[in-house]
């Protein structure tokens, strides 16, 4: 079988990607005015930037949203036409730490059925992080509740990576094409509303949220599905972005990147959820879940492989 | 005896507030632009914004400190002829959490009596939050030591609420009208100098901090004060806002909203304190202190209502 | 043998520095106006500032990296022909606990081999803090890694001393002149790429990194080492700077401030580390590491004197 190893490069050349080239250290007094001047565009999101301002780099841009929040995000401005807006990633910090500090998708305080939702972000207005360290720890911005979109594009990361080597070290990028958002309230927020992140919303299959499928950027559908542990391949399907899965034991996993889950153990290769996970509790709780079940990045049984382990989940809306 | 649940309307009917109404997600490229110019405008306050570019619009806005620092808050210029200006917020995400991660307003790091004073966010210089985010978690922003202010507006806001929401989903907002924050130093950074909030500052009753009479204008005193658990009736007066009250063990808590003091369970109906609570070790020590002490919402004994243990304190300087 | 004490003053008179003078409170529209102009300047750094617009005031300013992330910081227009800016400090908000919360310059998830770099935030792009409290808490900014610098500055300040008390508040304060960034990448992002800071990254003395000698502002040399134990002094030499000094047990700490390491128990003198501090599990762990190792403050054995203990340590770039 084809492990991931073999889709990727060797890991040991990315260690040299994350430090700045030295090209950064001598920017002009033009370039910096030029990224300045783009506080002028009045725009909620990456694609209006594209289609009324004619703005065409990669790079980070000022949006405002509804209520007149005025932040600064990163626009995917290349892939499929561009227009993509960075709204959140999904970072582990510390496998080890079992919903403790940095687990913001879970929850941060413990594993606990008295808090069925955990920490509540992916339906509430909070948002934490910096587009440049979307790879350093979790982010999410106003765009996450505010940009009415269509379709979504997902890019695994590395970990650390500087942000004009995210698209080239990405070790996997995806879009959907099919505006699936549209019928879910056109963002996050609010399919998370339709379809609750919490304990025991429901039944491992039965009850799961949509899944969308994806088109590649970056890989393909059998390197998505192998990421994961061998041990998934018989209850997953390749080429899908999938919401709200719940696992046997009714822990609500919120985000499943690159396949369909067809079964109770979606804990293995789903990404955020609610505040409680009861089986070996506390050992499936935190924002990878139970990537490291079976060892740290062995890809052996249950366990993700490192590459996956090791890489942050970035999210974009259009 | 009344209790809240009379004075409010069904809990369930808040939830569908949550979602945010379809007209959010078609804003006019001309109404973005207004939003955006609101940076032009130079003021230290919500106040100074109505007076000088006469603004009466509730919403988000620029201000600027003393120092420099530019930051956005929400501005209420409709109450009592407007001008008031958002500068924290007091949520509690947790009840079950002693002293853990999100008590910001007494201790995030247990219950100790080495640290009598806590995380010390009432007298240091600390932000923390969004306005937006202000009912999803604790806020608090460079206004909050920056403004020089006479007067205060509370607003009791269900958690998770949008901010267009506030106003008519508060479950009880008052105001002071007798300029005392002049006679403590214009703000709560300096009357809390004046009044530290820490173990074993003082007695009970002997050494609390003012009481200031208030206006409401949602609710009356005695809502006010059912709010709080039955137990409580016997020392509270309605129609006050109070700081630093200390309990019978020499624990501070901050602001006792609605009601006056008048014996040592201030735990029971005051939010905010320091870092040591010595009774029941530690289960008085957090941001809503012992609101659940008998149970969950119950408004049984000691026991806050539901509504009031659910919505987040929202301090306004004018 | 002197103490700090008799270098400094009496420190209940810091007590009334940190009460905002009165003047503060009556700044004018013409004030305000001038310092939200300085949004107008485009620098990556106070140095540019002060080169390119002939800015001499200290004060808060605002900065543009290289990817156009806008920031304000602290300047220093005043220190040895100026220019400096503040892009971190690290300060510790609890010695009693032993890398939790707020131990963002080691570990803020317990003491554990697992982590050998603890939170990684010297070789990573997370920010965190304002510059304003950066007194109150840690503090990092995007010039931390964006700046491409020669010398550093350093202030321990009182905590929560407000800004414009820094400078003469500050107990101790020095630069270094010779360029010695240049050598390591231009700031300490790339220099602690070079010199990781991590449990078993190398052995005491023989792979500590560089030693830079600095030149005195307020303070000297043996007032300098005397803010640390009794005990260090057989093993410290007053008057340098010292990144990544290993101990004993091979437990990494990041700077060492004042002074060049001679031996084996750097974590009573360098402040940040790693994540993994194996001498008396979890007592060493912690921003300020061992600095209370024999007691609170008390100048004995190997604590360090209260004034350091309950100082920041400002680093700024040039
Ligand atoms: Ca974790
Ligand atoms: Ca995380
Ligand atoms: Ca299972
Ligand atoms: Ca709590
Ligand atoms: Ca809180
Ligand atoms: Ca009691
Ligand atoms: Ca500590
Ligand atoms: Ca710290
Ligand atoms: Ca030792």
């Amino acid at each position: 079988m084809n492990t991931p190893r073999n889709v990727k490069s060797d890991p040991s050349k990315m260690k040299t990607r994350q430090v700045r080239t030295p090209e950064d250290s001598k920017v002009s007094l033009d370039r910096l005015e030029e990224l300045k001047k783009r506080a002028v565009f009045v725009a909620r999101s990456c694609k209006e930037l594209r289609e009324r301002y004619q703005q065409s780099e990669d790079g980070l841009y000022y949006l405002i949203t509804a209520t007149g929040v005025v932040y600064q995000t990163f626009c995917d401005m290349t892939t499929a036409g561009g227009g993509w807006t960075l709204v959140a990633s999904v970072h582990e910090d510390n496998i080890y730490g079992k919903c403790t500090l940095g687990d913001r998708w879970t929850s941060q305080q413990g594993n606990n059925a008295n808090r069925p939702q955990g920490d509540g972000n992916w339906v509430n207005m909070k948002t934490f992080g910096t587009a440049e360290a979307a790879t350093a720890d979790d982010y999410k911005n106003p765009g996450y509740y505010d940009i009415q979109a269509e379709d979504m594009s997902v890019w695994h990361v590395p970990n650390n990576s500087p942000m004009n080597h995210w698209n080239l070290g990405a070790i996997m990028r995806y879009h959907t094409e099919r505006r699936f958002l549209s019928l879910y309230g056109g963002n996050l927020y609010q399919l998370f509303q339709r379809y609750p992140v919490k304990y025991n919303a429901g039944a491992h299959l039965a009850d799961n949220g949509p899944s969308i499928p994806v088109v590649y950027d970056l890989g393909n559908k059998e390197a998505s599905k192998m990421f994961y542990g061998p041990a998934t391949c018989g209850e997953t399907e390749g080429g899908f972005l999938s919401f709200r899965a719940i696992n046997a034991e009714r822990a609500a996993t919120a985000i499943c990147s690159g396949v369909k889950p067809k079964g109770g153990e979606v804990d293995a290769y789903c990404v955020g959820g609610g505040g409680h996970f009861p089986q070996g509790d506390p050992n499936q709780c935190g924002d990878f879940v139970s990537f490291a079940w079976n060892g740290y990045g062995t890809h052996v049984s249950w366990s993700a492989a490192k590459e996956m382990l090791e890489s942050a989940v970035l999210l974009f809306y259009r």
